[in-house]
């Protein structure tokens, strides 16, 4: 017999206390669910919603296992968290998704290998374990291209554009000499990513994909349906569910794509709740946010339907001090993440405008 | 100067912690505010998704004194909460709505008399101090009518029919002979309600009216629009906005209504966000929760615009054990609050399905 659902009155352990395990939080407060939030910094966004919370350190296995016996289900809004604290939970508590998303995403090398290995297309890459591999990585990938490293990059952090053979010591110094890897250069004509869920029972379900727009290396703004086309609106959806079901994946993932001259490439995978996805809690009945923790708890999947177009617009840095100009317009979905103070560079806040669908 | 909105990372003290409280508290995050509630009883539903609680009883001075010292500005979502309360909570925080909108509205007999004294209709009513003065009502009001108490009535409470004057002594009875009302029989054609808001500089806004349905006294279904025609929008508009100037209301109100023969007759008022409101949720972009927080923190007040129709539906006592049907159908916003367990006529969630626009 299948397992049954987790019941609404369920506790929802979610590690990382960012905006995305604040939205969990609510969407899992919504569905009669309890929130108990583990993450090493203090007064973490997400303990703002949450029933309880956990201020201790990845490694702190004493404060891990006494948070798994108060949750019934344990997942993450983060994927840089180590793989041990994700087994060490796993062995009294259902960890969604497992580690084996994590280990895949968490490094650009092994990420990039196991998407051509389940036969998804990529920016050609080469792994650069020295400064002498650059040269190699060149030859074999052409140039430009970027040289990243292999863990912990987000929002553009740990990447250098290389132009030509002789930039390579600088790239590497630059970057730390830490293991990268070189991907070519992909002149796209557009950014693209979608936000799919698959359930306990293997089901899955796509959000329409958003075009976006990055500046900086961080994204400033999704439209949806944008730019996309249908059949890259159907292939994106197929792609994500290959990556879904090939990693046994529980949960919400955001799939980012470049769309080059003849298809789709996959740029990177995130497995959680994706900040390009956020124009969904306007704009569809059952939002990212909830469908992640219908997901993990074995609910029906939401199907994904949305009522409306939309604009997300993130609020970066200073410009959340925006907020009495966006909170004059009636039209504008205001979300602030209760950050403080602004730096440059971290998310503060989004705003969603949608109006009926096109 | 007019008095500078509420910053983001102000705390927003709440008097109650149920339902309401608890959407209060989800829509001050978004905003990127913090919700402190304040309750009597222990672990209340508004607590899961508050930054803090304080389990005390109303006349606990020294932790009212205490919570306000942690927060910026006191609102409540229950309306029968001691006046003395909020009298000791104003000496040192703002209060709003203020102590006046809950002395009217507690009681069923001032409500009466204040709206009148606005020249707002409403069905004709007579105080009942003693079971004499119940044929008397009978003789100036018309039978049937409605025995109610003047206090601490809801969800159909406190309320009992009377066909003739031959059963007052058994409806005096029934209702422990405390202070009553006695009101003459609306034969209405429809029950609606308007949810307003008013701000701190004295703007107004509305939702659109929702067509409700009640059953065995407690609010079944609120659709929108219904049967409501435009010339009643409009009036329960006026309405609304001539009861909030009145009482110089700050926040959210509902306001329930019978439509009469000759036009809307005002049944009762609540000095909070409203169940008949819970719509908003899905069909606007600023819900009534969020529209309560921004009237209480000098924000910018959202136009009451809806992009969809919607028909919300109660979740009543064991009705909540349905959520694995209401589940699996991915039209339905499912809202579940918290509670447990359920008992009989308790509110344990709803249902909204939207529409495009009619």
């Amino acid at each position: 017999m299948a397992e049954p659902p987790l019941p609404p009155g369920s506790t929802i352990g979610i590690l990382g206390g960012g905006q995305l395990g604040r939205m969990l939080s609510m969407a899992a407060a919504r569905l009669g669910m309890r929130a108990h939030i583990y993450a090493p910094e203090p007064d973490p966004p997400a303990g703002h919603v949450a029933h309880r919370v956990t201020t201790a350190g990845w490694d702190d296995h004493a404060a891990l296992d006494a948070f798994a016996a108060t949750v019934d289900v344990v997942t993450l809004e983060f994927e840089n968290i180590p793989v041990e604290t994700l087994h060490r939970l796993a062995s009294s508590r259902p960890v969604r998704p497992g580690p084996g998303s994590l280990e895949v995403s968490q490094d650009r090398l092994a990420e990039k290998r196991f998407l051509n290995a389940a036969g998804i297309a990529t920016a050609r890459f080469h792994p650069v374990d020295g400064e002498e591999d650059i040269a190699r990585a060149i030859v074999a990938c052409g140039a430009p291209g970027i040289l990243k490293t292999r863990r912990l990059g987000y929002d553009g952090k740990g990447q250098i554009r290389i132009e030509a053979a002789g930039e390579a010591g600088a790239a590497w110094s630059a970057l730390g000499r830490r293991p990268a890897i070189y991907e070519a250069f992909v002149d796209f004509g557009l950014e693209l990513s979608v936000v799919a869920a698959r359930g306990r029972d293997g089901a899955v379900a796509c959000f329409d994909p958003a075009e976006n727009r990055h500046e900086a290396g961080i994204l400033r703004r999704s439209t949806v349906p944008g730019a996309v086309s249908a059949a890259q609106r159907v292939e994106a959806a197929l792609i994500a569910g290959r990556i879904l079901n090939a990693l046994d994946h529980v949960g919400v993932m955001g799939v980012e794509f470049f769309a080059a001259g003849n298809g789709l490439l996959v740029n990177e995978i995130a497995p959680r709740v994706h900040n390009s996805g956020h124009w969904t809690i306007e704009a569809c009945t059952i939002d990212q946010f909830e469908q992640h923790i219908r997901a993990i708890c074995g609910w029906p999947l939401g199907d994904g339907a949305r009522h409306a177009d939309a604009v997300m617009e993130n609020l970066i840095g200073a410009e959340a001090g925006d907020w009495p100009r966006i909170a004059a317009d009636p039209a504008a979905a205001l979300h602030l993440y209760g950050k403080d103070p602004p730096r440059p560079g971290r998310k503060m806040g989004h705003v969603t405008r949608i109006r009926p669908r096109g």
